[in-house]
């Protein structure tokens, strides 16, 4: 099996599948808000894990809280920021390039009353300068909702200067950063970084489904989304799970380890089949400078299910667009405002790399790409 | 080591985790939403999964939706119902004895101009039906919210002629019920109850935490909590979790077989506490027709706190309130509301039992409590 869809989610690790295992043993199972004594170790374990969690993403403890995905996370900042902020303006930023859980809970807002504007990317995927200039000067932005890896196409949003932009046009306007696709494939130092507000999934990083962590800078109120027993300093209520906290924390060590040469590899891989593809007449869609981890492609004269199904013939797994947009089998939102021809995008094909993927997968990609040509191109 | 602190939370059963353990492997991790065919896979599990987590408990596959914890599963059924249903009246019924989840769900919906009107309960913990019937008859009652085993006090809702009186003086009016307790321990048949949502927790059934269900009534239409991707019908949005799904399914299963064994098992242990516990003096505050899995009694002499540090001694577990406000050190809202005088229920613990318990456990329990009376107590 090639599995190339890892941006979709991915494979769980064997250490998670062991922690996992670890953390549910009895004498760590008491509730963490129990007062007796496994109560409090459970507590202790949690607050250890939340505290692991922050050291490794540059964040304060206080900073970081444990979501169920990363679309929990994405509606608890956007919308819980509107919602805390009032007087901070009625105006929202963001491109329409973002996740469909960004884009939701910005149509959420639109329905609430507040003004959306939608700054313009550029072919590269990334926000131009000018349109984000021009919208910031309207005024009136509280908020300003971006995507560090842009999960179709590994397009790498330049944060420092989009942050800076912002900053000098409108001081006052926070910063929500979708950083899903790129924990673990580059460097994130959330201190570093200087945003108020990022998202982050476990399954995206070989834990398993249904864990990941909102990050909320200390200074930055947001109204929770979930309202209960006032857990996680009650910016998320439900009884906190050290084994999905465990399971994240487990995860993001692994692929914080060796960043770079993972990075490497896959940049070489990415390369390979860079050239091996456009030597083929394929397109490539990702930007150049793209995160190597995800390639899109465009193979002239196949829509883009008929070559997911060629390449499941083979046992090779890719996806079309987003999984979370996929069954509604649309053409990418995302390359159409990029200005990718509406024809070249409906034939386009997201390769998503692991850690876990090797150069000779790439190669076997290759062939089986040929197969298919030979087999099913009409030519 | 004694946990009677089930209805805090549970141990996650053997079976339960070695189901986790078999749903991490590749060849089932894939993104339900991809259309490959380990996409497909996925989904068909997840689906499969719902569907028998349906069937079990009574309900249609499409009114079962997987949820992080039953306080989500309560933050979407409450606020969801009332900004879907804005014409279906401007005010909601509850009492005062539920939990934080729905408590502060109302305090939102009060602070959005919700007008919500609480019912009276008497010492029993049992909704007064005077009471009801005088809030409903106020009119404008678009949602009731009750619990159907209180977690403080195993008090039981004599849900048939509540819905009874509701339906009979605003038909209109929609029922939510937190089943969290009542799950496992006593038979709940959703199609059979005639309610329109309900919640229920993974964790309190032996699952791990961080998983929850949420089940909205074919017909009944609420806003989504949680936007994105469109998952589970649109009503959950990101990633659907198969492992998760299938542990709590795992759990349900072990749960709800032999619960009327289970059920005179801990019946037995219940009334030899009740007799035993009343010759030493403590006073019993659980109404007499509480579920036998929960035993609230209050012990003269001992604040609820000490009580529980002079049992953890001899490595027993109890609660003195509920997990989520314990940390806040207050006397027992539900006792109060229930008309408990504030020295007594200052002295409350709660020991609540899983089928796990055995009699064995309860008689070395009073031996402790002897020993805790003979070395503590101040005459």
């Amino acid at each position: 099996m090639i599995y190339f869809d890892n941006s979709a989610t991915t494979f769980v690790s064997e250490g998670v599948r062991a922690k996992i295992v670890e953390l549910t043993e009895d004498s760590l199972s008491a509730n963490p808000g129990a007062l007796h004594k496994l109560g409090t170790k459970a507590f202790s374990l949690y607050d250890s894990i939340r505290k692991e969690t922050a050291d490794i993403l540059g964040a304060k403890t206080e900073e970081i809280f444990f979501t169920s995905c990363a679309t929990e996370s994405a509606n608890t900042a956007i919308k819980g920021y509107m919602s805390r902020n009032k007087r901070a303006g009625n105006a929202v930023i963001s491109t329409r390039t973002e996740h469909k859980a960004t884009l939701e809970c910005l149509d959420y807002l639109a329905d609430l009353g507040y003004e959306i504007r939608y700054v313009k990317v550029g072919p590269d995927g990334k926000p131009d300068t000018d349109s984000l200039k021009e919208e910031l000067g309207k005024g009136g932005v509280a908020l300003a909702c971006f995507t560090l890896v842009n999960n179709e196409t590994g397009s790498v949003l330049p944060f420092e200067s989009i942050a800076k932009t912002i900053k000098s046009v409108s001081p006052s306007t926070a910063i929500y950063l979708d950083c899903v696709q790129a924990l673990g494939k580059m460097p994130v130092n959330l201190s570093a970084l200087g945003v108020d507000m990022c998202s982050f999934s476990g399954h995206k990083i070989h834990s398993i489904k249904g864990n990941g962590v909102l990050y909320v800078r200390k200074g930055v109120r947001i109204d929770p989304l979930i309202l209960g027993g006032g857990q996680q300093d009650g910016m998320r209520s439900g009884t906190q799970s050290p084994v999905l906290a465990g399971a994240f924390l487990e995860a993001l060590k692994e692929v914080s380890t060796g960043i770079e040469e993972s990075a490497e590899k896959i940049g070489e891989i990415n390369s390979y089949l860079r050239k091996e593809l456009s030597a083929r007449g394929a397109m490539i869609l990702s930007p150049d400078d793209a995160l190597p981890y995800v390639l899109n492609v465009s193979f002239e004269g196949f829509e883009s299910e008929t070559m997911l199904h060629c390449l499941e013939i083979y046992d090779i797994y890719v996806s079309t667009v987003s999984a979370c947009s996929a069954k509604q089998k649309k053409v990418s939102y995302v390359l159409l405002e990029m200005g990718v021809d509406r024809k070249i995008a409906a034939n386009a094909v997201r390769l998503s790399f692991s850690r876990e993927n090797t150069m000779d997968e790439a190669k076997e990609f290759i062939k089986c790409v040929d197969m298919i040509y030979d087999q099913f191109l009409v030519k």
